[in-house]
């Protein structure tokens, strides 16, 4: 349900179609559809005018399946994050357009192809471990009407590479950083460039890097200051978020 | 040293009256004029747009006027975080236009008056604790040429009191939401608005808050997809990223 | 062993039928029983009222379906947590009427169905992954003889689905909260309602939630000062503990 | 502003001296009077029942007295917490009646002495160390109409000291226990009574105690049932929930 | 090799049998005996007059049947702990004699039956999840020639049932603990006995149980002054200390 | 009281002089003599032959008085530990024979001079700054009847050092070792002796030692078997433990 | 691609066969040669005068043997860590000459077999647990062009064992000590010796040894001062450094 | 005492003016030589080739300079850590050649003007909050006899101006990198040269850098394989690691 199928409900009242009691009634079950096992809350696409997101992991097929298809229902895009390969056929068995994106573990419904974002999202990693994150950030940025590019491999260690594209980087306007281990890559690009950079710590690592906490440590520190965080591996909260900024 | 500096710069090469090589020299040294205890950086201004920040915490009053004086004949707004009365008078003997902002425990010299946001940026607290950094946030982003509007004392356990400004909330174009205790508010938050919102844990708190760790984690685990977060107790990171965030 | 046959024992000292030290020798090898791999308490039901309970977890399908055969002897409720169907299938071998509840994992045998608790006990939960916290938390209220209520998928992110609610939950006469992630529900329940809320932190998320402290710091250091809290993904407990209050 | 106040106020629309459209702005306003550094809730009084509680740690003498002495008019009992003498002085040139709670380090004013509680509370403590938390909880409970009494300096390594109470102990309504270092004893006093426990750890202690950490964990995994934790030195929070059972 | 042999190493020194270089190099090699994966150390037993242990956990069958069957060659006690069946039956093979203890999942030969403990050690577990950490520390003991006693399932939540066994414990001359989930159990048995307590936390329980942490500070912390601690899940080093305390 | 008192109260009850209920009315009383601030357990004389200790931290310089002077007149020996000169000062008008041992931070009463212990306690430092924490340990020790010899400043890195006194070391009953920063020495003099080891981390050190919990873990996962630890700092504590094995 | 390579693209450039145009853009598109799923930096060899090296851990198999392939035809050394025989046997396929070096988990290819280490290395390892990462730092290093001794099983709890190998370490140029459990080995051994000692803390364990966090501290807190410390497992990383430190 | 002086002890045994036995004697008492509070180890500056060093924080400018008196009668230099004017002060008294190195809180006593270090040292920091850390590292590696450069305020978020000294930096044999906060910058300096990097975490930060274990994570997992690392805060360890290396 998008924001014109709402202005629709207010007409009807403003013509007198509609009670303003019928037309609070019906709005007010309009959230609450029972699936069985979730709620699904059309209200989310008014409020945000973003796609609905299932996160797939801890689900069964069959659920991510009916969830999925009852969404794909509303015309929105539709996203399943950290999904198999296993639920994405059960998916497509009622979602004949669905795609898996398999680097980025997640089954993409596009069906509303316009771009919501003004700019560009640059989304750089530093290892070849972190690119799961990263092409979760960079499929749900395309799913939210982005447009995206994507720089691998530059970490800091080897900071001749990531100098290279900054030509590249400058013209973003978002950039996501993904990185594991010390996950120092989001303060160097901070200072590299001019526009709000999104880090996203992942669990790449072993011994002290603690599943990811020594990289959010080290992002929450940041001595760039126009670095903000989103949790470890939440390569789709950061996909989230520059969406929504490279909207304003 | 400004933009408008270096272009002046190039236009002398251009010009003929400088050589290419003279040029480079002249804008190679000018990053390091050397303060005796910090090299100031211009390249900073050049890159960002953005005023000069001198984190007063851990310095003496000399020093803090020190660098705070130097910066002030760069001609932008100048900003001291973590700043005693003390300071402050060191400084306001050295640059008479100062200001101290107590409650964010800021010194702030306003040189450039110029609004650069593109429309308002929300500061929200939770209780009367998070007021300085709510402040701080506050002091950053106006330093930095944006409209602000403060909501404070609006915790999780009162929540007709946030949602009375539900709507004021929904006219900004960035929230900065500061927490402490369980840190909960940025997702209540994040789920009444439809733009992106900056989470700053505070350590206000006891027991097991952990000096804000537990407000921290709540904010990283935020269900609302649209909240990214900043170190504990960074106002000022938050000014900086949401005033960034409102420039685009 | 219900109170009524311990009345038995006091009677027949009353009456001549057994002489103190007997009654008393009795009394003392009653609890100590020996199943061979655990001492089974009948005390407890003296002291508490409540029924017998068995932690299936770690234990084998034989063991399981052995203490739950004894248990259920006494004539009580019987309850297994985190039990699987196998150990399931090996109790309803021995004990025909026990049942399994699948979301909750748990097996229960109903032999009182009497109500004990005064009022009613409402049941709530954040995501559709608390639910099986929520389940084992309804599941024991339930053998412990209450009418219970629950309000599944009302994250503090969609406030208003919360609050729908909100005449609903202010019926009760205890509130179970459990919410993984950033564990912020029970602070917005607990200013909505004016009795004892249990908050129960669950496993569910990743990254930071760190298996769940990051819900438990949040519950911990909830703003609403009528909130109490059990152990990570503690659903018994908080069924317990809201048993004994409703009983009050 | 206690619950006859707004039963008034609808009493007037239902005669027609006030038209529901005043009536909503009057309650509207009600709240949000406003201090200068706080907003009071008079809310919390019609939602709880409750005194109104300040928090004085980290606020000047000054702020504690003006906000002790706007809730002070509200007619309903007032308790500082966490408050020093000197607050308490500034407190008493507005407030005649307040009294200072030393142990407990509370301002008291008692306006309504009604006993709202039905039965008795138990505060029973560890250590002389534990006594300040343990009276927190003592005046509140007591500040919000409850009989209490306490038992303290019965350790679990002189577990005689506390079975001596034990029949006192049983007939309690509900039993806070405090206690640091190890925070065994809630355990121990759980299996002893059939009524909830609220268990409250203390910052008791050196070394691994890490400032209550190892006594909150033991509390959260504590083998008796009906035990149920508030945050480290929050004798408050204890004194708090447990009179919300004692009203049931 | 056994003190025995040592002296009669000297012994040949003083006949003028061996030179005393000849002595010292044969000393010196004796330790160093390389069975190819591991420096077996004949030493320890001269030094100790203890039996010789091998951990068999993450050795591979063949390993740990080796170094046992090289090991039982020195007439001593040997004993594998956190071993499985597979391991057995490739020790057994090798050393027919050997047994295996399924619930401590230990490998004993008992080669030497002197008692050389003078009194008696009791073990006290308090959950079933913690008695196969009992049971090595039994095991470990009995190697080691000492009379064991086990007192299990004696939760500090049923007070009752540890007194019941007091007297039993008094008699011992030193005494094990070993408890899981909260931990308490040490600190009721420290009080209750007049002799050293070795408390040995396990890593029964869940959430913030943290895998045997909560136990182990719980213990840390210990408000009997005659505790000490091992390692979380350590049954074996509390078998080896009490039988040291036990020998003097 | 001494358990000759006791013992003469149940010959009081033997000749007639006292009816049984008399007696166990006046060993019920004997106990809670109350002090007003704190019970002083009579008892625990009784249960472990051992003298009356008070923790002096964050008492009173007059409740330290207070204590102190009661348990005086048990006419056993007194011990206050992590005392300060002030507390000393205020004991020793109360009771002159007192003596205050600086380095130990300890006020000690000698007035039973008998040597319960049956060998010698060792006790061994690391640096120069674990002495406050092995002097408490000495002061313990001996206050408990037992002879103690001293080995500090014999940290691994200079392992010669310790290498030295091995043979003096050799001669104890048991050892205790003191050591701060990475806690390794307990582990080599574990290796060196054939008796128990009492480890005792110390919070010396900065950085990562964490207040002392590199230490402690180091301790507990010493690869020697017949090490036991106790709380950081708690020289008192492994002191006592120590004395109880140097009894049996 | 080596150093000497790069020279020629000098020469060319000094007789005029390339422009600098030419040759900056031949260089530049060097190190960026796109293996699809990752970009080999052929720069690092030159800058290190190091072999490359694969982390193998997380690829698969095919993904290993490409990546390997390719920079075995750079003409170095090329070290895969961290592999599986599966990954070792489909490198195999591809460069016949890789060895497998199974106790350290590595894949080795040694083309260039000159003697770059002025000196010897030698590796200390406490237990036979710490032997795997013992022998990822000896691959390493000899693949690095150093000669290299080995001496394991020497834990600290058995001094005399490390004492016999005194005068062979004093002959090492850099000595790496791996250690887990309480990780004292590197303080002793740096006490032993007067040069640089790597320490190298490993995951061997179990409880308080969290994953090797135990010995990571000790080694961090080492009182000797020629101790410095990599992460947790990081052979490589040790037989990296002390290469680096003995070509010097 | 330095080697020279041993040296002449074995040549009067050579030359029959001792007996081994007295020499023997003399040397086994040199070490042992008491200070009333410290055991003054001669044997170390034998072994290390290194000065004296005392951690003067915690002790009394008397023992301070007590120790440090007696030290510089070695003829060796000498180095008093986190030593306060005072200490200073105290020290001159007795030793007038005594220099007190402000900004890096250390007395050092240049006896020794030998170069003992090959190549250069460089010591780089991140902000001018860890240039003490820097400094003691400066001051400690001087009075090893090396030539040191420094190279402060060069952080990772503005890497043109670490890249600026990229030239300086490669003509250095060892590196030492001091950073707070997020500690990325070794991992960056680690790329740029190919000597060893010791890496020191500083405790500047706040929040989330948790006194200095963001940063210290940070280096333990840097991407950078030349990096090894040292405790929190020490410089001089870090000096000292250096010193060792530029010898070999």
């Amino acid at each position: 349900m998008k924001p014109e199928s709402i202005k629709q409900l207010f007409e009807q009242v403003r013509r007198g179609k509609l009670s303003p009691d019928e037309a609070v009634e019906r709005l007010r079950h309009l959230p609450f559809e029972d699936l069985g096992f979730a709620k699904v809350d059309h209200h989310r696409v008014l409020r945000a005018g973003m796609p609905e997101v299932v996160l797939a992991e801890g689900k069964s097929a069959a659920q991510v399946a009916g969830i999925f298809a009852r969404l794909a229902r509303q015309g929105t895009n539709v996203l399943a994050t950290r999904a198999t390969e296993e639920q994405f056929r059960a998916v497509r068995r009622r979602v004949r357009r669905a795609e898996y994106r398999e680097l980025a573990r997640a089954i993409v419904l596009r069906q509303d192809r316009k771009r919501y974002g003004k700019g560009r999202i640059a989304v750089v990693s530093a290892g070849t471990g972190d690119i799961p994150v990263a092409e979760e950030a960079v499929v749900t940025a395309e799913a939210m009407g982005n447009e995206v590019e994507h720089f691998y491999d530059v970490g800091v260690a080897g900071i001749h590479r990531l100098l290279a594209h900054r030509e590249a980087l400058s013209g973003a306007r978002v950039v996501i950083v993904c990185a594991g281990m010390e996950g120092a890559l989001p303060s160097v690009v901070g200072g590299l460039v001019g526009v709000p950079v999104i880090a996203v710590p992942t669990s790449v690592g072993y011994g002290a890097s603690f599943e990811g906490l020594a990289a959010l440590l080290g992002m929450l520190n940041s001595c760039a200051s126009n670095v903000s965080v989103v949790n470890i591996d939440n390569g789709f909260g950061a996909g989230y978020v520059a969406s929504m900024i490279n909207r304003l």
